[in-house]
């Protein structure tokens, strides 16, 4: 089947784009000396993952434990969940660990690593653990300087826990528009970081990884000295907000949705498509960048950008396409006549993603191959 | 399974409630003396149409050619897709017609007519098709006025389509918040099907079907005189948007998000839980009304409202859940201790019941049933 052939709306993957999206992620973790643990919440597609660990990448960090479950049964093996442990959740973890899944934890309070031990006492698998450290104020973690970082590592190394060392994500980055700015962010994320598994060796705690990461940084940091791995996402498919950012182009996005013009509004100069925000999501994020996208960024059938139209506005099943500096188009019926098929470029791919059970990868000989997705929890 | 037993973050409809908003509307409906067409989209679930159907919904209405198979294959026969048919998918719409399905669909273009019309030629079905209307600027349709509206009805005629009429739906009375401006519109959508209606038989066409509706004016419209039938979706669940509407209580929403809390940050006030946009929706519709609700209202895990906490942050699969006031509140954590189960009400339950493959509903007796629902195109 060819593109334009597709029921729409789609989630159109440029595989050309991707490839060298991973290729780039991969060589400056290469250049840096350091192992990278790409997050797959991003795509949730077992086929890109493969690629990813393909060109390097030693292992996998997951949002939900349904990632857990589902790269586990597809053959991953080494599996970071990085959100804090819901103690209801030991009883899933302590299965797949026990089916084999090499499947580590984290933990940023005293109450949440009590949780951990006692349910250790009962369990018949060790849990690994390591300790979520806060480097930018962002959201979670304990802060590097904190008297109960210490706490917390000596309680699970009591607790009969394996503890394996710290991660940060300085989700913080997201808010930088500089290069200036993403490197000294990465430059704290990786120091704060640094300091808290220096912290738990001096107190004799065992800290073998040392995890840093978010796409911003994970693209600007220079030097990653006492870093043992990397991690990142949306860096596979990026998407308009991370342009914003500044870390990548925009034909370096590679997630566009399929869509087909169904109608207009001639006086409003509007073209009515057949993608709302279920399609693309509600995500808004580039609302607060120097370069506000709508609900995404219109491109011609071929994925070519057509810089002057955006969606301005979307409800379910319906996308509204004008002109970015909201002027009338009084050619919008001739511009874009019904049953004109376009693409759209996300504000936050992780988010357009989770709409679709499938991607269409396009190939550079035009070809489409469908590549499988899930979500859920 | 008990509710507080269950995986988090979950889908959870509160049984009670939806059964009283479904009773509610159908009432509204035989009081008004007009036959009720559902929207399906907001739940996607066949249990909740079945019982819309058992109340006296005699048909209903789509957004997707995927639920227009899903609910035919589940017994549904009369359908109307309320989005404009994009030329490419008239051979999916032929497909159902073929199999039996009471499939109508719509135009609002005489492009759009002239290509149904194109596609008849070579059909082995005829195409039901409505009209539709804009009442009132928000999106799509023909203003009841324009000449073109004449047009498409003697295109459809002549070319072999079955006329059955028009349809609106008001989507600016979303845009309300007071009673007389909710009446208003619902005047106002009803008067200008109507004459578009009158404006189509007066020239010797037919038109069997006058279609309005919205959440909003189905609940406000207090005369319908020339109108067949309504359509509404969202009232099934309600959301915090339809509170700030006006149309229903906080305690009548019927869907909430179950979520675990993970951890704090106690000098910030906040509360840490397994529940981010991934599992809300990145839907933030609440903001430009009286009320900002954040990602969603905090309920105890009863689903009793904490009026004081809302949802004030979302990353992927993290909420931030502080106080309203946006003052830090020092006891969060004797409040929230980690492993407290919590609820979630959404600003948008189309969006938020979009990112879950399942119900959990809660009967009245505490105890659970599973109802399928299904998402994509």
């Amino acid at each position: 089947m060819e593109l334009y052939a597709l029921p729409t709306p789609a989630a159109i993957v440029d595989e050309v784009r991707l490839s060298r999206n991973l290729a780039r992620m991969q060589a400056r973790m290469d250049a840096l000396g350091v192992k990278f643990r790409p997050h797959v919440k991003t795509a949730k597609c077992v086929e890109i993952a493969r690629r990813q660990q393909a060109l390097g990448a030693y292992a996998i960090t997951v949002s939900t434990l349904k990632e857990a479950h589902e790269f586990f049964s597809a053959g991953f093996g080494d599996i970071l969940y990085a959100v804090a442990i819901a103690p209801s959740k030991l009883p899933a973890v302590e299965d797949l660990v026990g089916r084999g899944c090499d499947l580590k934890i984290i933990v940023d309070s005293i109450e949440g690593a009590q949780a951990i031990v006692a349910r250790r006492r009962a369990a018949s698998v060790r849990f690994k653990v390591l300790i979520e450290i806060d480097t930018d104020g962002h959201r979670s973690g304990v802060k590097p300087e904190e008297a109960r970082l210490l706490d917390i590592g000596h309680a699970l190394a009591a607790g009969g826990c394996e503890l394996l060392g710290v991660m940060t994500h300085a989700g913080s980055s997201y808010d930088c528009s500089t290069p200036e700015a993403l490197r000294a962010i990465a430059n704290q994320e990786r120091d704060l970081c640094v300091l808290a598994g220096r912290r738990l060796r001096d107190a004799g705690l065992p800290c073998p990884i040392v995890s840093v990461g978010s796409t911003p940084t994970a693209l600007s940091a220079e030097d990653l000295s006492g870093v043992t791995e990397v991690r990142a996402g949306v860096y596979v498919f990026f998407d308009l907000f991370m342009a914003g950012v500044g870390v990548c182009g925009i034909d370096d996005i590679a997630l566009s949705v399929l869509t087909t013009v169904i109608g207009h509004q001639a006086d409003k100069g509007w073209a009515i498509v057949d993608a709302g925000w279920m399609a693309l999501s509600r995500d808004r994020s580039t609302q607060n960048q120097a370069i506000d996208q709508g609900y995404g960024l219109v491109c011609d059938r071929d994925g070519v950008a057509l810089d002057d139209y955006i969606m301005t506005g979307a409800n379910q099943e319906h996308g509204i396409i004008g002109r970015r500096d909201g002027a009338p188009d009084p050619g919008v019926s001739a511009r874009f006549p019904i049953g004109t098929v376009l693409r759209v470029l996300p504000n936050h791919a992780c988010a357009t993603g989770a709409q679709y059970p499938e991607y269409h990868a396009l190939r550079a000989d035009g070809t489409l191959q469908t590549w499988p997705r899930f979500s859920g929890w």
